[in-house]
């Protein structure tokens, strides 16, 4: 499924030192109107805070991502390798440097190899074409162990458009604003402030839902492209309503594969809380769910220990009574009324629990807000990808 | 050392498999003024409930406690499970059975068997000595690997007196007011408002400070119990003070070693902000970092991967500029202004990191607000021990 007008590229330019692709591009053959949001962290990566600056004059025409280095914690020298890559791309590409967006990934507080990824820059530049996705996704992985593309398409007024999501996680997940990195295509027409406007609602029901560690990493950067070639265009209500319904489409299925390929993850499992007094309420605990450890090493043992769901509902600072709370893992009632359903209902919880994708939902019986979270189990293996991360 | 007028008991009654021992009673030969302390997780034991009704009237002469079964989560059932647990002592005992207070720290959600508890209610009284804190601490533990008991010694008005903790963990260690279970015993005289006002003070810099893996439990119990037999008692301010040292360093003792002894530690971690806004701020961040799983499971490496601790400090929501941020490991200047200060110091830092235990400061420069906690590290063994827990 090809978006109109956009090339991908990707290549190894030595920035990680396994001397796998670490080097991404995205260009569209004319300048798109752009959205982006990022990382609520104060803690900002140099690229953050140049994408933050240039993405006030809302045009751009490529994106350069590397892997393996956050070039974040690095001062003004890490401001300058930012601004060396734009650089770089934008020469061999002919377009002025201000339509360059940067992203970069890794690790945090060391010095960006910024002579690296201008030296590999052209080769980057020769390699752009229509299909390469692929490469693209490749290279601006870190601890991710699949490519994450989706491409999703949609009519207005009888003309096709398409969007075209490439992320990448893994690990340092609680997106709060955007996930680590998340590059949206469109060729659709649409002025920078509808962008921004559907990026935004999208967002808050896809990647400010999911979890893989609790931890929002210093670089998350969602950006949203359009330049406009398919011919469709944004005119009517409808209109604007059949973007949005494939752009939330295609970012919550990019959101469940994060999920589904966070560090050491076995199971992708959605955390529904209904009954609250308020969506905010439900939220707080869905998250609170979401991110115990308790409960998520018991999901990695395939273990029905459901008291620790609801000692972690207990803890999310929402009043709640404790004697009403029903539970249910996908269809099977585990607890009714905050005491469990006996061994037939653990046994059916625990055939429930081999399955690689489940849901859990906590009824709480106060009101009629609701929230759901998307998280996954803590294994053996996250714990062993984090303990050695940098060696 | 030996607290006046107590004893102690810990038998096998059968409530864990494993036939060791899981019945614990504490016993004093005059009621005792009381004070106690218990988890803000709206999520509640049927002890807890129990507990916080008789406690209204502060007087108690005894104290039983199971290991193996939290008796949470188990209805009305529950409470007339717990209601017989206190009674079965006093019979035992020839006290009203108002003067037991009662507590369980275990699986969540599983009937007490109550009836076991019943029939080693004998064994369990004629087993009381004075010196028997040892089997009383063996038969509070769950995932516990060593007993837990500190007693010191004070003076006031040249009278001795004796503070004695038993204090149990080791996972769902995040106390909200009081940890998993902890039973301090004194023979000073002292009102049970003296009491409640003293436990308070030492609870918030001791059991409130600390965190295996972030989840408050349903279960958290903190007794204060003081019978007056040593003949010291509080008259002056003086007294509160050298009452109130004693009592602080015991609960510091104690809740360095519910660290220090957390599902699969390896390392005992002292996280320390200093120059935040405020010390609520400070308290903030520090919070985030100790829980951070990025952060935990970096310490069980032993990488000094510094980003991630800033990484976490940025998003504990607290606005913070990142520009002045300085990080030490122990003395150790690992990151000045935001940025890492190269090769040298992250030798130094791996250095530190060898060790068992250890500080790690952050400086935010913006204020004098401070505070720390006490974490440990994340390791494969964590996961471990939860993923097969109820095995």
């Amino acid at each position: 499924m090809i978006c109109a007008g956009f090339q991908f590229a990707g290549v190894a330019a030595g920035v990680q030192k396994s001397g796998r692709k670490d080097l991404g591009l995205i260009y569209s053959s004319v300048p798109c109107a752009v959205a982006g949001l990022f990382t609520r962290n104060y803690v900002q990566a140099a690229p953050v805070r140049l994408d933050r600056q240039r993405i006030r004059r809302p045009s751009c025409q490529a994106v350069i991502v590397n892997s393996g280095n956050a070039n974040c914690c690095t001062g003004s020298q890490g401001m300058q390798a930012a601004l060396r890559m734009a650089r770089c791309v934008a020469a061999g590409l002919n377009i002025s440097e201000e339509q360059v967006l940067v992203a970069s990934t890794g690790v945090i507080g060391e010095p960006l190899p910024v002579d690296r990824i201008e030296a590999a820059a052209p080769a980057l530049i020769e390699a752009l074409r229509p299909e390469g996705t692929r490469d693209f996704a490749e290279a601006i992985m870190t601890t991710d162990t699949v490519p994450k593309v989706v491409s999703r398409q949609g009519e207005v007024a009888g003309k096709r458009f398409t969007v075209t999501g490439v992320a990448k996680g893994a690990g340092m997940i609680q997106p709060d604003m955007a996930t680590m990195l998340c590059f949206l295509l469109s060729d659709i027409r649409a002025s920078a402030e509808e962008l921004r406007s559907m990026l935004a609602a999208a967002v808050a029901r896809s990647l400010n839902r999911i979890t893989v560690d609790g931890d929002t990493s210093t670089n998350d950067t969602t950006l949203l492209l359009a330049n406009g070639l398919s011919g469709a265009a944004i005119e009517a209500a409808a209109d604007r309503d059949a973007v949005q319904s494939v752009l939330n489409d295609v970012l919550l299925d990019l959101a469940k594969r994060l999920v589904k390929d966070g560090e050491g993850a076995t199971k992708l499992v959605e955390v529904v809380v209904r009954g609250a007094r308020s969506d905010q309420e439900a939220l707080r605990i869905a998250m609170t769910v979401a991110n115990s450890s308790l409960v998520k090493t018991a999901l990695f043992g395939e273990d029905a220990n459901w008291g620790r769901i609801l000692a972690a509902a207990g803890r999310a600072g929402v009043e709640l009574d404790a004697d009403r709370i029903d539970l249910r893992f996908d269809e099977a009632l585990m607890v009714q009324n905050g005491i469990g359903c006996g061994k037939a209902a653990e046994a059916e919880a625990t055939r429930v629990l081999k399955k690689p994708e489940l849901t859990m939902t906590l009824d709480l019986k106060l009101g009629s807000g609701t929230a759901s979270m998307f998280t996954c189990d803590f294994s053996l293996d996250y714990v062993r990808i984090n303990a050695a991360y940098r060696s």
